[in-house]
């Protein structure tokens, strides 16, 4: 990779060990046809959606059960063999990405529906099921979960990265949903970190402790998440603003009133463009705010209301209701595609996405500047926001040739990161760390509990095989 | 103590660790007449609301900050004696008690409200401050903070303990509710697990690994907690059942159809009668569930309505209202003073509280066999239950100097525990493990796993000195 001198910090650092010849031979007689070594195949699982790229892994296990899973584990911590765990590959952060060499396992093929308790609201699946798949084999009893992140990630992929997305303002993220995991361990045992009990205090969290570990301390093989009935009444609206700041303004309101929206979702003008180009939709191409509400049909009618309400006294208009299932699948499709938009918008871009989360206070104070410097930089960008959280995203629009271009993308990133730790937010409110955000960890958690991370990572893992090098270094 | 042989293993293990004299003589020079070494105070600090007793710590610590706490963390860590942090001496499992001996540190004096972020719906307090104490202090922003466990516990020992109670089935436990903590580590360092983000994805979670952690991996110094506006509308209501099977298919059927109940708690018929006698409330005595709805008026209204329809169909009636604040207070106090109320039923008693937490679909099934159990044990006992979260308590009123009694309890308890994990619950809901569930966490949780939190905490207190010889042995 050619990139100027002050980057090079921000590249991966690379230094893949060598993989015994002996464990490619276990590798291959464990796993046989279940294994590859083919080029194509360990390209394919050696990158995600992030701008890096570092030579693949040498083999790829396709994991059919957790007895696979764990026969995988236990020779790579023979042999010391990093293992990197891999779902679907919509990471964004380098989560996949070999840099100290190693396996893939990959684990779409464990994509069962393992256990649908309709009664108590949980499902269990293996890793491999999409979210889409998980709601799918739910719908018919009149359930959904909710964690949306846009792409149909895996739900091991999910749970392994804490992803939230639009319905995370009214039910919470992974953390909130996760009831129990199985889960392999770096000795290749297998343990269960939970019950389907809705609440416990047996012990340490050890599911949340797995929740957000980017599979530095675990394989993940079996998922409990909770669902929750289907709303008898949903209604989406889109609302245009006259200014990015009155449409801020009007979601700070909502959310300090209470009001249970279950979507609320800024998009910038400029992205609208981007989105009607791409999906065809005709919006009005303002900076817009695009809602859900969930509940029985009056306190949908209610909440609207409100909310209508507070976005006239902020100078929204245009107030855009879509209550059919395909209106509202229309809408969220486009939201979704707004990333895929926005990379056909400049051929051959990639995106440098950010991921800031803030107290809802402090939003306006967050982006607003952050705006401010992206129009001044030149760079194209989308801007989409899970606002009602207080989490949004740019993605800086670069060639990924043009180091100029990466620099002054990863230079408006330092900038919003840092800004956003300033008003006591997060570098991170749903990606995770990966390769990328190692140094915005530290100066966000500081190095003690930095250093705490990293010693329980050495206890769990103390040969360090576990998709090694992320999170810290 | 004089106990049988069969119940001697549910005893404490004590082995109190000697305390050099050099360490007590350094603990006086820093902290003077903040530190006692009085039997009274001592013994005051060495037990809890659990049946069991051992020799009080060798000295109480008054914190008054963080820094005290750093301090005397680090005398203890260079001496190795244990440490073993205090509340207000609320908790139910014995987590106070001194098995090995070491110092307590009293965090009560820790009790200012930090930063109310009115307009971020957050709070940040010393652990001292007590859940009654917060709500006093944020209601004059229309907020409130919801999780209730009865009694007027710490805010540092509802963290610590994973604490939930009434509101849970709505609002989640301390596991949702706490966004970030400062904790001093076994070196005595500080360190911060979060920001004021209400989500993130940057790294472990040690926010959560700490919650729940029952003094074992950290002292807690300061939390930042979730608040909730003020609903605009409240309504309880007390609704009695001809059995308990009626109340408990009627909370089930509420519960699966997504009914946002904020409270829902079941009361048996001998403990009404024990709660009239102590509060003088003249209700029915009858089971009963004692209810909560928040939201707008109108949603109250359509709540109360499905709710009541559902207690119709299964022979619920009298349905009473609570609307005032009085008679709400009034309602919920005697709610709260079950615990008091059947403790002075039987004069001299202490109560064997059971835990058990399980899949709502899964609580009738759990539920009723243990109360047959219960009534043919000849036993007095009270029984109530956040049972819209499928968590229950038995408490058996027993003498503690019979042994006899104990071992009946004891066994009650085995055999609802057992019962509890093969319908996929768990031993412990909200009280947590200390000493008394150690044997149960291990069925519970498995080997593995247990064995997975004790290297964590052989990695965070490679020492043993926090609170040593809980939650695992």
């Amino acid at each position: 990779m050619n990139a100027p001198a002050d980057i090079q910090h921000l590249l991966p650092q690379v230094d893949q060990r060598p993989i015994p010849e002996a464990f490619l031979a276990a590798l291959q007689q464990r796993f046989g046809a279940q294994c590859s070594t083919a080029l194509a195949v360990r390209e394919q699982h050696g990158r995600d959606e992030s701008v890096f790229s570092v030579p693949p892994p040498a083999a790829v296990v396709f994991a059919g059960s957790t007895q696979d899973v764990a026969d995988a584990v236990a020779l790579c911590a023979q042999h010391r063999v990093p293992v990197i765990p891999f779902g679907v590959g919509s990471s964004l952060e380098g989560h996949l990405l070999a840099v100290q060499g190693g396996i893939s396992i990959d684990l779409g093929r464990m994509n069962r529906v393992l256990s649908i308790n309709a009664e108590d609201l949980t499902v269990t699946v293996q890793p491999g099921v999409t979210r889409k798949a998980v709601n799918e084999a739910v719908k018919g009893e009149g359930l959904f979960f909710p964690i949306d992140p846009g792409a149909d990630a895996s739900i091991g992929g999910m749970t392994a990265t804490r992803a939230s997305g639009t319905n995370a303002v009214r039910y919470g993220t992974m953390r909130e949903n996760v009831l129990a995991l199985e889960v392999v361990t770096a000795r290749g045992e297998v343990i269960r970190t939970g019950t389907r009990a809705k609440k416990s205090s047996a012990g340490y969290d050890l599911t949340r402790l797995m929740v957000g570990s980017e599979g530095t301390l675990g394989v993940i093989t079996e998922i409990s998440l909770k669902l929750y009935p289907l709303p008898e009444a949903i209604s989406a609206a889109v609302c245009s603003f006259p200014s990015i700041a009155a449409a801020v303004h009007t979601v700070i309101q909502v959310i300090q009133l209470g009001v249970p929206i279950a979507r609320c979702e800024l998009i910038d003008a400029g992205t609208v463009r981007m989105v009607n180009a791409h999906s065809k939709l005709g919006l009005r191409e303002e900076h817009m705010l695009l809602m859900e509400f969930h509940g029985s049909p009056a306190s949908v009618k209610e909440q609207a209301e409100t909310v209508q309400e507070i976005a006239a006294d902020h100078g929204g208009n245009a107030f855009e209701w879509a209550t059919t299932p395909e209106e509202r699948t229309r809408l969220w499709t486009a939201r979704h595609n707004a990333y895929f938009a926005a990379i056909q918008s400049k051929p051959g871009c990639r995106a440098v996405s950010t991921d800031t989360c803030v107290p809802i206070s402090r939003l306006a104070d967050c982006l607003l500047d952050s705006v401010a410097e992206a129009d001044a930089s030149g760079l194209p960008y989308f801007l989409v926001g899970h606002v009602g959280d207080g989490n949004f995203h740019f993605g800086y629009l670069i060639d990924p040739d043009n180091a100029e271009e990466r620099r002054v993308a990863e230079d408006l990133n330092v900038k919003l990161v840092t800004r956003a730790l300033a008003l006591e937010g997060t570098c991170t409110g749903e990606h995770g760390v990966g390769l990328h955000k190692m140094g915005f960890l530290l100066d966000e958690a500081g190095a003690g509990a930095v250093d705490m991370m990293r010693t329980l990572k050495r206890a769990l893992d103390p040969d360090n095989i576990l998709n090694p090098g992320k999170i810290f270094s």
